[in-house]
């Protein structure tokens, strides 16, 4: 750290740096300076680890559980809602920081092929959640913008777990049809998961927390089991719970007194639903990284929670242990905002979804790479001209498979929604160009599988019309003493 | 238009409307009111047409052409670029007029299957632009800010063309390599493209002008006279013209007079390449409909001009006549920027693109729909939760035909992303909703097609866990007395 | 037409054409050969017609409306479901055609500031749909497969409705806290949609039909009529319909008999909600232009109907009265699938949607044009990396007004997402290049507007790092001779 | 793991697994099964290291990297492309590993404030890349199907950096106008980048390997020479090195004999350019996470090398140094596609873009969260409809800040298209819904932000429609004793 502040050559650029780093906050440029009035802090320095090497530079983890140990005895979890439960630590306001969090079992499914564990999980445990934090400066009436940075599986524990509970200990939206208990595994390589036991799917997570949110107060806390209550009160179904009141067995308050958490105990709402006044389970599907949350603040501190992270869900979360389960760790970035509860007039929290959604149905292009050699082998120099036509014939080449004819595949290539792009064009002497075919274009499959074997089965595709008299179009090679590159082979005069 | 302004019903709204309209003229919520400063009109009155018939109004077309003469005879065209072509007809600041135009060529090409008129295309004449139009009160060094709120082909001739010049006369980007004439036609239905000419491919048109400008001043117009001047005077090369210079034959100089024309036909810069002080002719494939192009206005009146429609395009527009060259009808909105080119400093045009877009692989989605009558028949009243309970049952039901067992679509269904949408909630007594299901996070075909003929190739596709014992999950019906709609069939207590 | 069988040049290509001509019925490539066995015909001639003059074509309108005569009066209207409507028109199985649509209240809503015709709707004679149309050899059991290659306003009536009826009839979603009746005009200008009623909005329309479905067969019919009216039976509710049951009163029958009509005002279904046997009044809003819909057919010819047209809506469509209601033309492409409800198992249609569907945030690039004419002034042949490099010196200067350095947008520029494209490469002697620029990396507002008054708010944005000692990275201008035309001056040896 | 193999629970389940188990390599579903036969393995058991508790599973590393060592001392790195340079590992066909890379200078670049290190940066060192590896049983002629399956910074690196090199040593795209050295470093926080240099902006990196590729041939690598050295040969440029020829100084030709290694230095091609035979330096900044490249295989074993990750990069990389240059780890699944170079026809890779590239503009929705608990506060049970319209409220309020009347509101989110979403539908007793509201359909800015400063700057946004007479909408507030929870409160029959 003090080669950073020492080095005099970095001197006046870090001093401009000091004086004039200006907030980031804002992704979107529509926000303005008035945001930053209140904001307090930003970015403080203190969020990232210097070591004497400036290049080991690593973001502080708040938050470590440990898979040897039962969730319950790990004091910095908890799961209950309750305003007393003890902050597991601390965080400024500004701050970016890392919160490990065990899957929300709390480790009661296990990575094998039987549904028992499924069958007869204990839900009295759950939820089991990180937390909760102090954020420093938070009051009530603030609001907590949390930006959701990165979630990631742990790299030692890549994969997850969806299940369906037994009507008679759970349940599930379809389980007066579907009563049984059953469990699928999904393995993570890198962004995608893929399960022994739905063969055949594939597909990258939008990976989330299904529970976000800060500590009720004890008024929020009391209108929650009043309501719930109520609702228990006046159920008329003969074998449905209608909602889960307090439920001292298996509560875990934390780093709790004795004393606090046997108040916890007692009055502790479940984790099970989404609140309005503060969201919490709202297992929303697109809450995803890079997203911002705007969190009501019930008491001094915040005391945020997080937990029970998704490495994909379909809207609904349909049979309740839905989602892609796991453990994992989740990057976030926090900031106060002040009296922002009065100022945006929020009852429940907002969201703006982040900027990686998966867009299924993206790999629908295939691309062509070209470079600035022409196609007499003459190597040019940086010519982008050269290189987008080298393009442009790989492309001709790879259709010719199926069945067009090259002057086909030319007008074809000029009016169809082709993407063209300047890849690289600093490596001397190649200029690189790539040329991006949409492959939904085609009434029939030209995928590289499907070229492999297009000589197969060749489709006769007809043909272009040509002046009277020609059925088929010139191919010529062009000159090759080329001194300027166009073309690869223009003739020059004499 | 009395109706309109005297109605006494509507006289309150209408004052208010007239009093507190403010200008919508930035979609993007970033701009701000200080842009309105320097915007002088807004959505004139006058843009419609209004008969007594308060119901039907129009957009006006500041622009007519006639297919039954030809392009040279109509003075509203022209096809150089020059200061001194009248104006064709005159633009309030911040209209919204309709502009026609024939096709780049003037009507050459035909609808047919020989490539003849492609062959002898007579390009001395192109490109046929509409124009150029006054837009009041531009003054040089101001920006025209062109808003493309349409695109459209005429109604009675949905066709287009794609075409290859030969090598000699026009050539194209592989000329070296494919010298013979081509030509392809397209079909167009509604946002679709067809062509006998290459069959097996169908795609949407991101339709768009090729070329769009305003016109040279006089200083403008001798620098390019200049700059392409001395590249001619030094082309080294045999066969091949590197710029086209002022062409007296076949100039159509609008509606000037003989004395004019012959000043345009003299100086008059050709249409074909695009050039950095105006634009012109870009063949941007994206500046599409929902675009704004900010424009140098170099001359009084701006005298704006537009032509060359493209259906479509790929980048590069490679074959020269590459794009599917069209005529149509353009609907612009018009505003005049003061001081824009130097308050931006804009040596170029620049342009935010519109938000429709086609996106390639863009049904990679099945939706299902679903209502609120349960599986037992019963009706219920506008019960969201049945009808997406129906939907995801529909969805099993259809992925069930591949070889996957109800539970392990069940347990597939929480965990993907599948969207799940209320589509309707008004329509008593049913409520209907939506689930979409990606077909790409499949590593088979799952589509209506392959549905079809799903039942031939049963794939085994394994199974999910049960609990020890169990190879099968149970399917039960649940109750029917429902007397509220949760499930369809829930078992009320006695 | 002669001329375009008998044209002798055209001879061998048109010979291949139609020869060769294979279906494009599957825009998705995973749909394969088997499918194209139970469409019957494909792109029906018949669907063109073609004047003797080869360039004008137009796609056939089955069904015109007179917006001069009540809607009660046309009969090729209908409103409400009955198989024995009789058929307004034929169809070809393969066919396009256009389809001309009242809005769904038959002209009720005027253009004008008052809702006293949104508060006096008469709710008995909606909702005008066209048709029923027949489709040729399409049997019950049989998919129609229905894509929508269009929908439009009339260019004439470029306007639409959204309204609120009173709680007292009508209603909406709201009703119990939003009881009055209210609405608001929106007109359209190409894509966009404005309202001089909600000002400050303007949005592109996904537009599409919130009724679309074939007729029900007689025991269909039944089922409707007999589970509603249980629903009606059971209602406890003191001041709401939970149904509309059929209702003599204002049925309009098409073109019946008067004996078929009053069976049909007798026992015929409301078009008020959808239903799961055949989809109906969805008011799905990305049902939209592209998208594909399976009907389940239930009656011999089908008896397809469509109306309710919406230029754009919101999920749940929630106020009823809710999307922008307009009268339009809709233009559908028909194929039949024999035996597809058994062969795909649809208990409800299933649709997969279009490729054009608005993306809201879509301008958030800024795109600048660069040529080939380098910075001396220099003209150069076709040379994209010229243009390419004058395009990034476009994108140099615009950021410098916001108070970035040279260098510190050059390093911006080159590790930023920017979108570099190859835009027009054939219009000697320029070739053309784009640059996007994503204006949402930057926390302030860098659109144009924002421009044109950065230099009121100079920022202070720092600096890069420069070697030690240096402050400021150096501006040379290159060597003017270039004799080829990389970076637009080099300096050659001597 | 014996639990795994031997318990009888699983027993069915698992066979069942072993026997079914098919390939997932197709993510597209096009691709069909003709493929799987030219692939050899699949998804290697080996692949993942199960250590005895099932939970904890890691993908092997087959490469590692020691930061404290210079890179040309580490025998698993390499810079030149050779032949004869020996495999750093052996990796199966069909597996995923991950492979740790250090950034492309070996570390010359310094987490500080001065660019002397870039000034002064060694290039003959440059690229410094991980390989190369042996996939076992590719043979030239054959394709490696490389699908990325994971780019990531190191935890303890999270920073990379972005330069311009000295016009002297290395310049870059615009080096005669900008010929000084410049840096900027960039800190990771998540998916985003910011920089203490370039203050004012913050995006999402689509990170991914610059260099790419298989050794070449003898006769491929002669190619290279030739080509390039006649470049150089014929270069009349004065001051600049068209191309870079074989340097024996620096070579690092990884654990080669010194024998070896000298015939390296004197013959291995720079890894400078990317080529066309094999790809390698492409820089192709989408070619990113969850992309598939197929790559051309020249020798026994492929010798697949990889390195130059970036965390971001423009299209043309035009600095030079231009990406956010880092070091990191890459995840990489291989394949063997037999005989595939001729089967495709391939002179150049191909790839398909992955499907998380960040959507610029994507935040452009905020979502607003209902349950289903009443605006009377009363609970209802997993009632999406209640959950819906307290969604729509949520909306009401926010939007009601900044000046318009609810019943615009209403009228307004009916037919704008906003996404209402099922979120959760399994918590009980709270059913959570979502409604995605675009900001850019209005032209103020409706952010956050904006929300909380609203009050100050109220707008006139004037009133839609309501009956003669009437100014303004009632608003009232139903019934409270809801049996069932529609509305949230009707009036039951007495």
């Amino acid at each position: 750290m003090s080669a950073y502040l020492l080095s005099p050559a970095s001197n006046s650029a870090l001093k401009s740096h000091l004086q004039h780093r200006v907030p980031c906050e804002h992704f979107m440029p529509d926000t303005d300076s008035s945001l930053s009035t209140v904001l307090h802090n930003f970015q403080s320095e203190t969020t990232r680890k210097q070591s004497d090497n400036m290049g080991k530079t690593e973001i502080r983890t708040v938050c470590k559980v440990d898979f040897d140990k039962p969730a319950s005895e790990q004091p910095q979890l908890h799961n209950r809602w309750h305003p007393d439960i003890p902050f597991a630590s601390s965080i400024k306001d500004g701050e970016t920081v890392k919160i490990e969090c065990v899957d929300w079992t709390g480790g009661q499914i296990g990575n094998n092929d039987s549904a028992d564990d499924m069958k007869n999980v204990d839900l009295t445990k759950i939820h089991y959640l990180s937390g909760p934090f102090e954020v420093e400066g938070a009051q009530p009436g603030d609001l907590l913008l949390v930006e959701i940075m990165d979630v990631q599986p742990f790299q030692d524990r890549s994969w997850g777990f969806t299940g369906i509970f037994d009507k008679a200990n759970g349940g599930g939206f379809l389980d007066e049809i579907y009563p049984s208990a059953a469990k699928a595994i999904w393995d993570f390589e890198g962004i995608y998961a893929t399960s022994r036991h739905i063969p055949g799917v594939k597909f990258a997570g939008l990976i989330h927390p299904g529970i976000i949110g800060c500590a009720p107060s004890a008024e929020v806390l009391a209108t929650w089991n009043k309501r719930e209550g109520e609702l228990v009160a006046a159920n008329k179904l003969a074998d449905r719970d209608v909602a889960h009141l307090p439920q001292p067995i298996n509560t875990h308050a934390g780093a709790a007194s004795k004393e606090i958490a046997e108040k916890v105990a007692k009055e502790g709402a479940r984790t099970v639903p989404g609140r309005p006044e503060h969201g919490g389970n709202c297992d929303i599907k697109n809450l995803s990284r890079g997203s911002k949350v705007y969190l009501p603040v019930h008491v001094a501190g915040a005391k945020f929670s997080v937990g029970d992270l998704h490495f994909s869900q379909g809207d609904g979360e349909i049979s309740f242990c839905g989602a892609i389960e796991m453990a994992g760790v989740i990057t976030i970035n926090f900031k106060v905002i002040k009296n922002g509860v009065e100022g945006m007039g929020l009852k429940s929290p907002i969201y703006i979804p982040g900027p990686v959604e998966p867009s299924f149905g993206p790999g629908r292009y295939i691309y062509f790479e070209g470079f600035s050699v022409d196609e007499h082998g003459k190597q040019h120099y940086m010519d982008v001209t050269v290189a987008y036509r080298q393009t442009v014939l790989r492309c001709i080449e790879y259709l010719r498979r199926f069945g067009y004819s090259d002057y086909q595949i030319y007008l074809l290539l000029s009016c169809a929604p082709i993407q063209g792009h300047v890849a690289g064009i600093v490596d001397v002497p190649n200029a690189c160009t790539t040329l991006g075919l949409p492959m939904d274009i085609f009434d029939f499959d030209i995928s590289p599988a499907a070229a492999l074997k297009a000589g197969e089965t060749k489709r006769d595709l007809g043909t272009c019309a040509f002046e009277t008299g020609v059925t088929e179009g010139k191919v010529t090679n062009g000159g090759k003493n080329s001194q300027i590159s166009f073309g690869g082979g223009l003739t020059y005069k004499e």
